[in-house]
C-alpha cells in the first residue's frame, strides 16, 4: 500500500510507467526495504535489480524470485508489485526465523515488464534471458522520443552488472492471476504449469468509401462488414479449441470513421492463444481460411499478417512440483493452471528451471485501476513462495523431505 | 476547373471548408461571374448569396436555382459547385439568347451545406427555410472555437438581407448523383422525385475490459462482439427493405482499443434511410429489437439513441414534371430516382415547390478527392436545368406548352 502511493490515481489504481521519475521513486523505496534485510543489491545494464541474501555455500546457484514494479498507464496495485514484495517478505521471514539456506536466495525487479512506455514487453527479463540484446533495449524510444537508455540513466538505474549469465538454481514468480478462474472455483493458489502460446496478427480490410445515402446496398464494399464478420469468426474459432483456446479482437480502427460514409478501410488486430503449439498452428490455418472466405463473400481485400509469436511454454517439472508440494503442505485449495498472460517468468524459463504461483484477483480484473486482491490470499501465495524457495534453497536434505510431502 | 483551383489538393480534389479564407476567395470569384451577367447580388444574414436576373413582371415570384460551394475536408470539384455553376450558365445563356422571362430567375449559393466545419449541415438553406434560427446558426463554433458569425464577418459575407421570406415560384437544384445508379444503368439524367427519410442513431455497447490471455472465452463480456453483430444485423435489416432501404455503420470507436484487452466499451453510429416513413418506422423497431437480442445473448448493455431524424420528402409534382419534360424534350436517357443524400433542396422544399436534377459521377464516388464527372453529362444536366427553369419562368403561355410535352 505504501508503494502504491507512488503514482497513485484518483480511482485507486497506480500509474507508474517504466523508467519515469515515479518508477525511480518506487525503485528507491523497494531497494531501501531490500537493503534493510541485509541483502546485497546489484543493478545490471538493463536496470534489473537483484537483492541477494547469501547462502552457506558461496558457489551454490541462486534461488531467485521476483517480478516487476512498473505499471500499466491505468494499472493496479498488485500486478507485478505483489511478486516483488512477496519476495521481500520471504527475505524478511528467513531473517526473522534465522534460517540459513545452502543456496543464496535473491529477489529480482525486472525492468519494463508492461511494455506500456517502451517496447518490447518483458524488456529487462528478455535481455537477461538473451531474447533480445541490451543494445536493442537501450535504443528503444517512447512516444516522446526519449531513449530507454537515457531514461534509465536519468533515474539512476543504469547499473554496471552484466545482463544475464547468472547461475540460477530456480526462478519462482508469485503473481495475481489476472483472470477469473481461481475466484470462480474458490481456490486460493494456482500451481502454474506453463504458459499459453501466443500469435498476434494485424489485419487490414480494404473496400471502398461510399456515401451512406445514395449508395445501394448491393453496390457496397463495406470494410467494416468484413472486420465485423472476422470478430465473430475469431470468437467461433476459439470456441472450437476450448477449454484452453483464446482468441480476441482488441483493437479496431475504422476509416474514414464518419457517420454517413460506408467505411472503405478497417484495421484490426487478432490475439490467439493456446497451451498446445499444434492447436495454435491449426488455429492459424482456420483464421486464414476464415479471412479468405469473408473477403470473397464481401468482395473485399484482406491483408492478414502474423506480427508476433511466442511458442507455448511448459515450466520445469521440479519447480512445479515444489510449488505443488508447498501448496499441499499448507493445506490451501488449489488447482493447476496455465498462464494466459505474459510474465517475466516466461523468459526466465528459457535460462533457468522456473514456475509460478498465482493468487486470485477480484473479478479476475487486472490492467485496470480497480484491480484488487485479498490480503489473506496474498499472504497464502507468499507462504507458498517461501516454502517453494526453501525446497530448493535449503539443500539436499530438505529437498528429499519435500518430495515426501509431494507424494502425500 | 478555375473555382476548383481555390483549395485544390494534391490528389486532385478540393478542401474549401465553409467560411474559411478559401471559401471567401471562392465566393468572390463566383460572385464576380454572377455580377458579370448583370444580376443583382444580395447577401443575407446567414451568408447565403442570391444573384437575381430581373423578370418582366417585378411582382412575380422568383424561379430559383443553386447549391453550395463549400466542400468536405477531402472533397471533390463537383459536389455542390456544379449546381451553382450550372445556375450561372443558365443566366449566361438567357443573356446570350436574349430571353426575357416573366419571372425573375436567381442563383443561390447556400452557406455551409456540408456541415464539415460547423453543424448543422445545410445550415444556410435550413435557416432560409426556418428549420433553425439565424441566431442558432451564428452561435455555432468550429473545433477551434471560432463562431460561425465571426467567421462569416471575417470573410465579408455577413449580409444584411433578411434570411428567408423570399417569394419563390420554384427551386431547382442540379447535383451530381453521389451514387452509382445512373452510371450503372447508362442514364444521363436522374429526375429526382424526393429524398429518403433518415434516422441517425448513437449506440453504446458496454461489457467488461478483460485481459485477452487469462480470461476464458465463456467469462467474457466483449463489447466489440456486440457491436460486430450489430453491424451485420444493420446490414440484414436494410436487405429486408430493398430496393430503397439503406443502413450503414460508418463510425466505430473501441475502448480501450488495445491488442491484448477484451474491449469493454464500443461506441458506434447507425444511419438508416428509406423513401417511406412507414418503412423507416418499421426499420427503427427492427433495429431496437436486434440490439436487445444481441445484448441479451452476449450479456452486454446496449444504449441505443436516435439522435436525428429527417422524414422522407416528396418533391413538388409540378417541378418534377418540369424536369421530366425538359429531359424528354432533350432526348436524354433518364430515370426517376430518390435522393439518398441530404441537399439544400430538401430544406427549400419546405418553403417552395422544389425538385432536383442528378447527373452521373464516376464510379458513384463523392466526398472524396477522386470525385469526377464527365463534361457532356454536366452540360446535359445544365440544359435540363435551363429548360425546367424556363418552364416556370417564361410565364403561363409556355407553361402550358410544357404540360403538352409532358403528356407526350
Amino acid at each position: 500500500m505504501e508503494l502504491a502511493q507512488i503514482g497513485a490515481t484518483l480511482k485507486g489504481g497506480v500509474r507508474r510507467l517504466a523508467l519515469t521519475c515515479l518508477d525511480g521513486q518506487g525503485r528507491d523505496l523497494v531497494v531501501g526495504w531490500l537493503k534493510e534485510t541485509g541483502s546485497r543489491v546489484e543493478i545490471d545494464g538493463a536496470g534489473n535489480i537483484f537483492a541477494t541474501r547469501p547462502g552457506r555455500d558461496p558457489a551454490a546457484r541462486v534461488v531467485l524470485t521476483g517480478s516487476h514494479i512498473d505499471t500499466q498507464p491505468s494499472g493496479g496495485k498488485f500486478d507485478g508489485n505483489y511478486g516483488v514484495l512477496a519476495g521481500l517478505e520471504v527475505l524478511r521471514t528467513l531473517n526473522d526465523a534465522g534460517i540459513a539456506t545452502e543456496h543464496p536466495v535473491a529477489v529480482a525487479i525486472w525492468t519494463n515488464e508492461e511494455g506500456s512506455r517502451f517496447v518490447p514487453v518483458m524488456g529487462g527479463s528478455g535481455a537477461f534471458a538473451g531474447v533480445h540484446t541490451l543494445e536493442h533495449l537501450l535504443q528503444q524510444r517512447d512516444v516522446d522520443g526519449i531513449a530507454f537508455g537515457d531514461a534509465l540513466k536519468d533515474i539512476g538505474y543504469a547499473g554496471d552488472a552484466p545482463v544475464g549469465g547468472r547461475a540460477l538454481d530456480a526462478y519462482f514468480e508469485a503473481h495475481i492471476e489476472q483472470g477469473p478462474i481461481l475466484e470462480r472455483e474458490d481456490k486460493i493458489v494456482g500451481v502454474v504449469t506453463g504458459a499459453l502460446g501466443l500469435c498476434w496478427y494485424d489485419c487490414i480490410w480494404t473496400g471502398q468509401d461510399a456515401h451512406a445515402g445514395p449508395t445501394p446496398m448491393e453496390a457496397r464494399r463495406d470494410a467494416l462488414r468484413g472486420a465485423s464478420r472476422m470478430v465473430e469468426a475469431t470468437h467461433a474459432l476459439a470456441m472450437r479449441h476450448l477449454p484452453d483456446g483464446r482468441a480476441t479482437v482488441g483493437f479496431m480502427q475504422v476509416s474514414p470513421n464518419s457517420r454517413n460514409v460506408v467505411p472503405g478501410l478497417v484495421k484490426m488486430t487478432i490475439d490467439m492463444r493456446h497451451p498446445s503449439d499444434e492447436h495454435l498452428a491449426t488455429m492459424d490455418c482456420e483464421l486464414r481460411d476464415a479471412a479468405a472466405v469473408i473477403a470473397r463473400d464481401l468482395r473485399l481485400e484482406c491483408d492478414l499478417q502474423q506480427v508476433d509469436h511466442f511458442p507455448a511454454s511448459r515450466f520445469d517439472s521440479s519447480c512445479v512440483a515444489a510449488v505443488r508440494a508447498a501448496t499441499r503442505a499448507l493445506g490451501l485449495p488449489h488447482r493447476e493452471m496455465v498462464s494466459g498472460a505474459g510474465h517475466d517468468a516466461i523468459y526466465i524459463a528459457r535460462v533457468a528451471p522456473t514456475s509460478m504461483i498465482f493468487v486470485p484477483c477480484k473479478d479476475g480484473i487486472s490492467h485496470n485501476e480497480i484491480e484488487d486482491a485479498r490480503p489473506e490470499h496474498l499472504e497464502a501465495g507468499a507462504n507458498v513462495l517461501l516454502h517453494a524457495i526453501l525446497t530448493r534453497a535449503l539443500g539436499s536434505r530438505v529437498a528429499s523431505d519435500s518430495s515426501g510431502t509431494e507424494g502425500g
